[in-house]
């Protein structure tokens, strides 16, 4: 049987999502919870988005294939109970036919905060949100994004991997500025290459306080190679908001078109 | 010259605002940088709610005298390079005449923020979030603040200090529940003895989750002295929103007024 979970984790006390040795990762804090209570759990965990070091998730999704029938409340409950306060499961539930939380995604929405208030980000949200020096400009931040809309090859903004396609579709960047003051990006792809958030954020920024024209991130996209002159933004203002699957009869279609799609093995940092 | 400071911080890492030897507090951080760097401080920091340990605040006010003229603009900049990052000064500017930051208050606004999922606060807001185990009825807890309105003897609420007032004017009470499922209790009075907004949250929240009748807390108010059944809430749920100040041209008639109705000396965990 397959469960779906849905978590949520502030990434600052972990070495990113994916499980290496010696690291306190999400994805071996969990499965080592699985692995001392768990009806019959076979394999490990498969993820919708690999977070980086440092990057927060409040939608993240993941599934694992346990052995048997299972009571998911009461799953949640204990695994809960045995979790750190610094990663929950807010959903666990008997996956659809067809179901993969990675392939079968149709895309992932992201947030970026950042506070250009001079005194910094608020002491209550400096973990989550990036301090910016200079004032930024909604308007130029708006502008840049729109027009890297659509699908196009990121390689400019993505650490390339060997054979793996840089061709996303992006569909949604947006920004807002909250009553608090607050500016938050909006990103939503089919899927992001390793680092490409933190890369756009990091560009339009530049854009945002002026030291860069508004067409400058969307010129980059003619680019077949990283470009080194845009900056990573840092991983602790990125949060992983939401994962949108198609209906559940549409789930396993996606997923072999999925694969079909990214036959050529995709780097472990792929989102 | 007298200085008004707006400040923020995160009471997490701070033993409360008061300074005490070899305690890391606000109060303490705040003066040692001002030591450091500032134009002629003569005295300490006067602070308009005196918060305990790991109670937080966004909007916490206070006042400082130097000697002589100061650039404002200029010292804001420079003592939130120097201070931590969990403690910001949102504000600085040169207090109008009469302005005592304790004094001139007409009210202090608190907000109290609970989770009762149970799968816990979402990991970024646990610092600032309480857990419940148990489910909450916002309409009990509507129910029973409504009682509690109004100039009331809040001794049951008190602890206690010797010959210290604890008749307070309760101006709101009220809880909502955000989007994301947290209730947030918003409490506001004239002034606060010492942990009366926790105890009165801990009396509430035994109404919510059906432990108490809706009665309960308001019946406690024909007690003149502490009720030990109240629970005090966990600091870390409570922030210091706002302090109310009458224009300016009353700040000094309102100070006058304020330390006639507390000429009786009162503690110095009063708020």
């Amino acid at each position: 049987m397959r469960l779906r979970l849905d978590l949520s984790y502030d990434g600052g006390g972990f070495a990113g999502w994916a499980r290496q040795p010696g690291q306190r990762t999400v994805q071996g804090v969990l499965e080592e919870v699985f692995q001392r209570y768990a009806p019959g759990a076979a394999g490990g965990l498969t993820v919708a988005g690999r977070t980086d070091a440092g990057v927060h998730a409040s939608g993240q999704v993941a599934h694992l294939d346990i052995e048997g029938d299972a009571d998911c409340a009461d799953l949640r409950r204990r695994w809960n109970g045995m979790l750190p306060a610094d990663v929950r499961l807010t959903g666990v539930r008997v996956a659809a036919d067809g179901f993969d939380a990675r392939f079968s995604a149709l895309s992932r929405r992201y947030a970026y905060r950042v506070s250009d208030d001079p005194a910094g980000p608020a002491p209550l949200r400096r973990h989550d949100t990036l301090g910016w020096r200079r004032p930024l400009e909604v308007d130029a931040l708006r502008a840049a994004s729109e027009h890297l809309l659509g699908e196009h090859d990121f390689a400019a903004y993505c650490r390339r991997r060997e054979g793996a396609t840089t061709v996303r579709a992006l569909l949604r960047l947006d920004w807002g500025r909250g009553d608090d003051g607050v500016l938050t990006a909006t990103v939503e792809a089919d899927a992001f290459c390793h680092s490409m958030v933190r890369s756009l954020v990091g560009a339009l920024l530049a854009v945002g306080d002026g030291r860069r024209p508004v067409e400058w991130p969307a010129a980059l996209l003619t680019r077949t190679v990283r470009a080194d002159e845009v900056a990573v933004a840092p991983p602790h203002g990125l949060t992983l908001l939401s994962v949108a699957y198609p209906p559940d009869h549409e789930l396993a279609a996606r997923a072999a078109e999925t694969r079909r799609l990214r036959s050529v093995p995709i780097g472990k940092g792929d989102i």
